[in-house]
């Protein structure tokens, strides 16, 4: 709904008394120049609470937030959400008023989102996420050739295993332990990829360095790979195993969980500052990435303690 | 704020002139008894667009959409989402209206919540998730106990393969698949997680049959590995991978795949009915457990082909 920059507020309130029926929303008054350009704006609130004689020229905002009709639709949805909007005007390359987009479109758009966040972080296609309708089938050929991929990756990762083999041979317990190794990298990895891409979504806008949360999140590593090593170390003593053998995994799971979460923070950081969404290229993907340093760390460490185990 | 029902429009409009200033939203005018009880609500355009001469207990519904003050944030938030609302009236037990919560603190929580949940799905604890102000070593501290957890969990998911160590010993050449296997296992079962507690989500309310999600999830599990076991088996054939174990391999990923999206869809239902947020308690959790399932059908299937091997 619009007005002229020289009526008086009760000329509007007139106004809207007559066309308020049609409108989506009246919360908001764009006032317009000849050429529907936006000068303006005014709430309902400030129209009802101000004289009804004043020009609206004189109670109007001219600090317009506002959004262009290219702008998609997540950061249509951040702008309404971040002032706290209950609608934005959408202007065209030359400033003239097309619309409006209202809270309760964005609502849905967040929800959207979110749960798209979701389905990315585990590795659904997106396509698939949207389509509701896909029959199983075809739900099932679009998540295939990502399985296939990541399946693949695993081989390759298994590959380590093989290069390995004279270890492996000499000391078959060290086998035991490669579900652990790889677990533990993956995990540790998508908790410092979750708490960034986090920190990502919650301080988007504020360009802090990248180097403080990579920083903090091996910080973290350290800590964690520090008293998971001396626990996992103190029970294997316990459970006797070998005492070489025990260091070995220890100190594998020391420096996997060190790595992990310094990878598992710079992969979306440096995605984000590629413009590519961290949430949707993550997930399984970095938890292979990262199965393979868990399992070079490991075998590297084992074979170089060879002798003693 | 709110008015008595016998008023008429133009005295309630002669009363938002005078306290709206201090009001935190205008946007519905609410209609309470003597006693504070909530008997009607009128919406702004509604006020602005009636004859100013009319009742308000005329013009006012008094089918209110309402929430308690034990209501939990997230309800709240959905209830404001699913019928658009710019305020929900809150009420005390007796049905005393004692407040508002408007649609720009419920956006917060969505985001809150969507950001809340890719973290658990990550399986940072949620104390972490929120304490953002929490240091380095504090934050750590959090994720340490759930680390080792599953550092714990997957030994016993190792002792598998010390289970199987004859197997392993006569074919050194299984341990080359074993991250793989497991890794495919976790990553079939946490899409199958992801795309259920999707559908949760959409369809809240709805209350489609436990049976259907997880009838859907075996159909794709199906269609998915078989596509897998055969593009793996030729693959395997090609690289001139023995042709015993090439089957061994490729059956354990077509049946590992299977039980992994059944497992994947049926603990969020089951959490879900358990009214536990399935996006909480799942994760690394879950990829634990189907690592251990995916194991133990890969050495199975090993160990009774073993004559051939």
């Amino acid at each position: 709904m619009s007005v002229s920059a020289d009526s008086t507020l009760s000329e509007a309130i007139e106004h809207i008394r007559q066309i308020g029926h049609r409108a989506e929303t009246i919360y908001y008054l764009y006032v317009l120049d000849q050429q529907r350009h936006l000068v303006g704006v005014i709430s309902m609130r400030d129209l009802i609470l101000s004289p009804s004689d004043e020009l609206i020229k004189n109670v109007m905002y001219d600090q317009i937030v506002s959004v262009y009709t290219d702008t998609d639709q997540e950061e249509v949805a951040r702008v309404i959400q971040n002032y706290d909007l209950l609608a934005v005007p959408v202007l065209t390359k030359d400033k003239k008023m097309r619309g409006i987009v209202t809270f309760d479109d964005v609502m849905d758009v967040l929800e959207e989102e979110a749960t798209e966040d979701l389905i990315s972080f585990a590795g659904v296609p997106k396509s698939s996420a949207e389509g509701e309708e896909l029959s199983v089938f075809k739900t099932a050929i679009k998540r295939t050739p990502w399985i296939i991929l990541l399946i693949f990756m695993g081989m390759l990762v298994g590959g380590l295993i093989g290069v390995f083999e004279d270890t492996l041979q000499s000391v078959l317990a060290l086998s035991v332990f490669i579900p652990m190794i790889i677990g533990t990298g993956g995990n540790v990895g998508t908790q410092a990829l979750a708490v960034t891409v986090r920190d990502i979504n919650l301080k988007a806008g504020s360009k802090e360095k990248i180097g403080d949360t990579v920083k903090k999140e091996f910080g973290s590593g350290l800590i964690i790979g520090l008293i998971s090593g001396i626990i996992l170390f103190v029970t294997l003593i316990i459970l006797q195993t070998n005492f070489y053998l025990s260091l070995v995994v220890s100190l594998a799971i020391f420096l996997t969980i060190c790595f992990s979460s310094v990878v598992g923070a710079m992969v979306p950081l440096i995605l984000n500052k590629l413009n590519i969404d961290p949430a949707v290229a993550s997930g399984p993907f970095i938890s292979t990435i990262i199965d393979a340093i868990g399992l070079l760390i490991y075998f590297i460490i084992a074979t170089s303690l060879l002798d003693y185990l």
